[in-house]
């Protein structure tokens, strides 16, 4: 068992390398930063594209039961009231009459005091005020004047734009959607957390995959426990194995009111085991309220049977950036090697799943100062860059080369060698190595089974 | 040349389509909709995605001399005043201090008085205020207080942040990144449009596709003009053809301060001759601006050179939601057909790139009450499922579903018929009918090169 203070190393050591390797960076970090807000930088844009499009493909492309749906960030007032979001998505806070500092009722201990920032409010004494509720969401005015009225506001999740276009996705697609059957969405979504922390885990801006599958009643208890499974194994997938993931089952008391089964499914990251996912079975609550609020009912009509009825719901919704800070914590790995001439060093290496990393495979010529081979790299990197993401290096060592690849976690490195244009003779001629992230392994591999090689490994 | 009318009508004709089909649908419909904000139904959100995943292949994934980014859509206000945007993002606006609405001044023309809605405030002689400056920005509070110092906005364009972190790329691609180089984006923005207009043209919330491609001065106008053309090109891909797209040269006077060249690409839309992007020479001036604010250099350093400087930067941006509706427009067709009756019907048929089309392939056996043919059908949905986003249908008869197919644009529909199955021999057993939408041509092609002959038909 790792000790408190080397997991804190390590996650001091992620945090650095995301910004080196330009992951992902503090948002208007020259400014001071806007805390609780990030920027993924050239790499972790990838990234996070791999996962986003891996999501849409294994829920929506590749089911017969779920499709997708693109709604705003901004939400109509009255829907977030009839869901409950403006009178209820609270946190109680204190504030302090003497430094006027606020608080998160439930974290004074954790908190640190405006004069005293070695003391908690608690440790201090503080003159704190009885807690007072204090709304998530943030808040904006639409249009030309600023009163209640015109008030909106950004989502807290992307859940209710879903709900709210229930009936048009029915209406729409006819034939196609029959209970059971899902939406999905992927999209940013906004809390203004008091104390955003543990790099991009707690953040106020952050982007949710969620799907909301519609059901009948009898079906929603053993459809959640279908979706936790399936959902375990999409991670196992994406490269984090099920013995680093812990299964809550929310007790009667702790779920949302609304729920009659939730579970949390939760990764051990180097701060703790914290929440990636929740599959919640929120029964007939939203589509309810939605129809009590506009007068209507949200139905689903099933035209065979001939019955209409409002659908209950299973939930699956996960975050995105905190499945990355995941993929991220669970890829960091160093591990000390033994050079050609003997000399120990640290190799610092991105275990990626393959489908997650940012960059496929880097094509490198032996030597940048003679020609042939860097035509010869160049050819091989143009030829793979329609079908993946690709680099060229030229700049040092292979050695060298080879560790800024670990770094960023490139599963291929293809060197073009005198071997590959036939300067040691026939037999190699047209080949070149490949080396695999991993293990270090190297394979002569023909040119023109490169991409097939590749994409194999790949998938 | 079609009249204002016919023009009208055809939008009305796009507008109810995409409704019906569950491309777009207005945000919040249900309470009464959410103005200048839309949801993106599930062949929408597929066709979104279509676009931004191409315009990624081709501008970042594709080419060496560009690198992503994906940044926070709320932004620190220091950045945002530095850019201008506190200061000067703002449209003049008249009040009427009969009725109290609120005009842009320079639309009263097509305004509308709030006591007589059959005038304009100028033909009503309406008591109007000096105009007077309205941000156009949306602003909200981040943290536990509502005061000065933690006012926040919605970012009214993706570059900024782009510029702001300009030099955490620099410093970690290292060897990657050499000018000229460029920084992509795609990503919500938002302005709040006094006067959402044209569907989703004009919106409050929308969704841009932006490079800031960083250079040496002396380079600046040559690589606009460029730009220009390579963006020209992108639109042709992608089903917009040169003659319906118009190129502003946008004169003196007209250009944003700082620019000392741009172009406007512009859509012959059935509302007018419209904006789909513009590509503008900016000069240093956002660097330079951000520089002066947090008094760094926000410069490049050339290694080889021995020098640093702040580059010029020409951004070619681009409407997402803008382009997806021209693709929509352009899309549209209806034409008479005779049926085998000799009976005359219209066909609306959505004519995609079928790069962009939503769904690839429709999967049908030609009678649903047949066993044998809907398990052939729904093999071969499941085989090409993987590879690209597939629907099956087996309700009405074959020219029915075509026509549902037609509308939505589906290039491609596969016919399991009895001589798949080898009852009328076996000169045709294991082939299928290949249907295409725009010459509705079918041929026969053996199952086992299906999913071959369709992918090299939908690049």
């Amino acid at each position: 068992m790792a000790t408190d203070s080397e997991r804190n190393e390590r996650m001091e050591k992620i945090v650095s390398l995301c910004k080196r390797k330009g992951f992902i960076f503090q948002s208007a970090e020259i400014y001071g930063g806007l805390n609780g807000c990030w920027d993924y930088g050239p790499l972790g844009a990838e990234l996070k594209r791999n996962l986003r499009n891996y999501w849409w493909q294994k829920n929506v492309t590749e089911r017969d039961d779920i499709v997708g749906l693109d709604g705003s960030i901004l939400n109509h007032q009255d829907m977030l009231k009839a869901s409950g979001h403006v009178g209820g998505f609270s946190d109680p806070m204190v504030d302090c009459r003497t430094c006027k500092a606020r608080f998160r009722a439930d974290q004074l201990g954790e908190a640190k005091c405006g004069e005293k920032p070695s003391k908690s409010p608690l440790e201090n004494g503080c003159d704190l005020t009885e807690p007072r509720e204090f709304n998530l969401m943030f808040q904006t005015w639409m249009g030309a004047s600023r009163d209640e009225t015109s008030v909106a506001y950004l989502r807290p999740e992307t859940a209710q734009s879903i709900f709210v276009q229930f009936k048009n996705v029915c209406d729409q697609t006819g034939e196609r959607v029959k209970i059971p059957f899902g939406i999905a969405q992927i999209g940013k979504a906004f809390r203004n957390e008091i104390n955003p922390r543990n790099f991009t885990f707690r953040s106020r801006e952050f982007e949710q995959m969620e799907i909301e599958y519609f059901c009948r009643a009898q079906d929603g208890l053993r459809l959640t426990d279908e979706w936790l499974e399936t959902r375990i194994r999409f991670y196992e997938a994406i490269g984090i194995p099920r013995d680093k993931l812990h299964i809550l089952d929310v007790p009667d008391g702790e779920r949302a009111h609304y729920s009659s089964k939730t579970y949390d499914i939760e990764y051990d990251f180097p701060f703790g085991v914290q929440e990636l996912e929740g599959v919640a079975y929120r029964t007939d609550h939203d589509l309810k309220a939605h129809s009590e609020a506009v007068g209507k009912p949200q139905e689903y009509i099933d035209q065979a049977a001939g019955e209409k009825f409002i659908p209950h719901v299973v939930e699956p919704s996960a975050g995105c950036d905190r499945t990355v800070l995941a993929i991220l914590c669970e890829a960091y790995d160093e591990e000390t090697i033994t050079d050609e001439k003997g000399k120990e060093e640290t190799r610092t290496v991105m275990r990626f799943d393959p489908k997650m990393a940012p960059i496929k495979c880097a094509v490198f010529p032996l030597l940048k100062n003679k020609p042939e081979l860097v035509e010869q790299a160049k050819a091989i990197k143009a030829q793979l860059q329609p079908l993946m993401n690709v680099t060229y290096d030229e700049t040092g060592a292979v050695g060298r080369r080879y560790r800024r690849q670990d770094e960023i976690g490139t599963p291929f490195c293809v060197t073009v060698d005198f071997d590959t244009i036939g300067e040691n003779g026939p037999d190699l001629e047209g080949t070149v190595t490949v080396r695999e992230r991993d293990s270090m392994a190297q394979e002569r591999v023909k040119i023109t089974e490169l991409a097939g090689y590749l994409a194999e490994r790949l998938r």
